[in-house]
């Protein structure tokens, strides 16, 4: 996986500590996805920056690991499963509202905070 | 780089859009490091993770491209820079302050805001 997926050094940082679970992009793509209501591999998939197979099955395993999503088979054959965030992963919504807010302000053509939650609705 | 520094897709997505600035976990240390008023090389490498000095080197001269950061020279020989965070950097605290909250709720050990902020003062 190269230097980027490896571990720093022990800190008691909170902020590295995070990120050693969520510090990559993708990551963090796939609990956006999730948030946005998103359960299935083939929605995650269809997203529009396009993750890879193989990284979006190692995220979503990960992200299991860490107890931020719970798995749920919805169908047998073929064995098919729904992803939902626990609390824990629910918990970093203000993390990404705050990255919204900063895009907002400084990348123009995104899309605002209200579009998002019209969208939700 | 590798694919985690490989752009996406486009998306208007503002989570993703602030992803492709600092959607590596040592671009986030290096500005944390700055909020906490670190501005020197030196102290950046000095960081309890352990950044390798060429994966410093690129992430502050991207922060700098991205006018994240903004360096000036303190010394001519040999020739040193300082770096600060521009208001556009500055503006990520929110950010960052919503990871420290997450963690310190999941991750037992991280230092407290509380304690961040007595550390700043």
């Amino acid at each position: 996986m190269g230097y980027l997926m490896s571990s720093f050094k022990r800190s008691s940082c909170p902020v590295a500590n995070l990120l050693e679970i969520f510090g990559d992009k993708w990551t963090l793509l796939v609990v956006r996805d999730l948030m946005m209501g998103k359960q299935t591999y083939k929605e995650f998939h269809e997203s529009a920056e396009g993750i890879p197979t193989n990284i979006l099955a190692d995220r979503l395993k990960r992200l299991e690991k860490e107890k931020i999503i719970d798995k749920s088979k919805y169908q047998d054959r073929p064995v098919r499963y729904a992803y939902k965030l626990t609390q824990k992963g629910k918990d970093m919504g203000p993390a990404l509202w705050a990255m919204v807010e900063w895009s907002n302000k400084y990348i123009p053509g995104t899309l605002s905070a209200e579009e998002i939650k019209t969208s939700l609705k």
